[in-house]
């Protein structure tokens, strides 16, 4: 069992690190704030929200607020806890 | 100025992460060791190592233990000083 063996793939980007901090925080986070929170690019922020979305993470919604459309993210409860083991991991690892 | 721009991409992966925190603790640790410690392959850990190597945030050494030969790393002052800040922007991304 190597140190790192607790330590998530999927959470193992500081972009994906960024999303989950927020969602853990915060209920919902639209795209357009999630972006401006990480200063990340559309094509970066969506790609790692597709893998946070694949792996059951992150709950994505589409809606429209008035005559916009609007996307909208949250944790899922496995995203919650997974993200909070990987922490875990991290933590033991760096020796805090 | 994002949430995650204080994260260094030069460490933002596991074995990296793993490579440093070791050699933060250790003034030496040989191939074998890390492999051994990390769980990793030969060439997950060699590109991993050559990358912080190339940021010069670890310091290679290839000597001979009798006929043996023997690569080891540490890690240097810039890759220590840099390792702390990641960790700093870590903490402060999750909120400890």
């Amino acid at each position: 069992m190597g140190l790192i063996n607790n330590i998530n793939k999927a959470f193992d980007h500081r972009i994906r690190l960024g999303i989950m901090s927020i969602l853990m925080v915060n209920e919902y986070a639209d795209f357009k704030t999630l972006k401006e929170l990480l200063d990340v690019t559309d094509g970066n922020l969506a790609s790692h929200a597709k893998a946070l979305e694949q792996a059951e993470y992150i709950k994505v919604e589409k809606q429209f607020i008035g005559r916009k459309p609007n996307t909208r993210y949250s944790a899922t409860s496995l995203g919650k806890v997974e993200f909070k083991k990987h922490i875990e991991a991290l933590e033991k690892l760096i020796g805090k």
